[in-house]
């Protein structure tokens, strides 16, 4: 079995934790599921946010496998789920099944995450400081307006990583390799500029301490799509928690440019 | 008047030429309108296939105007439209008011095109056969099947250019900066080894010959859309003419990786 079958397998037993640092070298993926009425306004809110919302893979309605993962069940096999009523969250569960069987027509959508380029950049000597400390990354609505689409619209949320100011440009060049999944950062630097005020306070995820030396350095996150069906007031939606992802057999390299 | 506006005018007063060449440093786009009913379908076949089908943007329905050119109306400003009726080429016009007029519905997409490239490629001092010749540059169907969406399926068209077999690693890497509209090659040498019986017979375009010591180099090719309404007999689809593109206002540099 490989770490990513392992790692699935134990979610689907229900284990819960962040997937940040799990199977290294395997992408990880953003969740979203809506019903097909939605579906459209979604693919096109992503091919408008594509820095945000890069899509990896779209699912047949109604089906629960994608091709990034032989054999996975999307509803049983991330660690945990967030439903959506009315663009408000309903509830937290790490089994979805009875979630799916409510809406038979949901189309669910991957969406790349910033994870993969964390495994290079550790590997160019650049601390990843929330894989240090065994804790969630932190996340971040910003007042970054994304390019509304239909009926979803809603602000952008990042990610954030403290770099050190002399390993700032490799942090950018390193992401900047890896379009298909958040590519390079949004913003470095005040984080008031995009309307973060505090950031010791993130909207989602745990606080990093960021150091002497060092700049917060801020990534498109895959978590935008909540913060749309938020804004928004989708009626119906089932996610993935932040930072609990969806680990793929696919190799981070496949989305290197 | 930017040379794209000054290209625009010309077409839509009426000259009707390839677009190979025009406007240089400035992005063109393939064109597809399709009604609203299958639009998730196209958008979709555009997620799966990203190679042949980058999305540069899309239109609200019934919308002819595109964030990629200002005061450009997408009716008139090609230099030459095709009309598809249940997957069968019904006419070429010059102008495509009247048929927009007949679907008040249409989605329209903008896709990437390979002569965002050809820049680059002419300043490393790579020759661009079809420019260098003032002809259209030759297109062909492929054996490589796109993966389907919904009701849509068709095979991989691409474009070919001979290259110095010394140079071929430049063209790959220089045209590999540039994801966004269509990137590196799928295919480089042999034509039958994808299923083009006769590289001098082009099923689009016009053919150019091949010298001694080049290497046939093929891209994936925005024409695969019309490919794709051919294939599984689309009701209704308005395109433009093989070579005779939208010119843009966006810079080539912007799709730069």
């Amino acid at each position: 079995m490989t770490p990513a079958q392992s790692a699935r397998l134990a979610y689907r037993q229900g284990l819960v934790a962040p997937t940040a640092g799990v199977a290294p070298g395997l992408t990880q993926a953003n969740l979203i599921a809506l019903p097909r009425d939605w579906a459209w306004d979604f693919l096109l809110f992503a091919q408008r946010n594509p820095k945000p919302c890069p899509v990896l893979d779209v699912t047949e309605p109604g089906s629960f496998t994608t091709v990034l993962a032989q054999g996975a069940d999307l509803r049983t096999d991330l660690p945990l789920y967030r439903v959506w009523r009315d663009g408000r969250l309903a509830e937290e569960t790490p089994d979805a099944r009875a979630l799916w069987n409510e809406r038979p027509d949901l189309v669910t959508f991957l969406i790349g995450c910033s994870f993969t380029f964390e495994t290079p950049l550790a590997q160019a000597g650049i601390e990843v400081r929330h894989i240090a400390l065994g804790c969630n990354v932190p996340m971040f609505k910003t007042n970054i307006a994304c390019r509304p689409a239909g009926r979803l619209h809603g602000p952008m949320v990042v990610s954030m990583r403290p770099i050190a100011a002399s390993r700032v440009a490799d942090a950018c060049r390193i992401s900047g390799r890896y379009p298909g999944v958040h590519g390079a950062p949004v913003h470095v630097g005040d984080p008031a500029a995009i309307g973060i005020a505090d950031v010791q306070r993130p909207d989602f995820g745990d606080a990093v301490p960021i150091r002497a030396g060092e700049v917060p350095v801020f990534w498109a996150c895959g978590v935008t799509p909540q913060a749309a069906v938020m804004a928004s007031g989708v009626p119906f939606a089932i996610t993935h928690a932040p930072g609990h992802m969806f680990v793929t057999d696919v190799a981070d390299e496949a989305y290197h440019a």
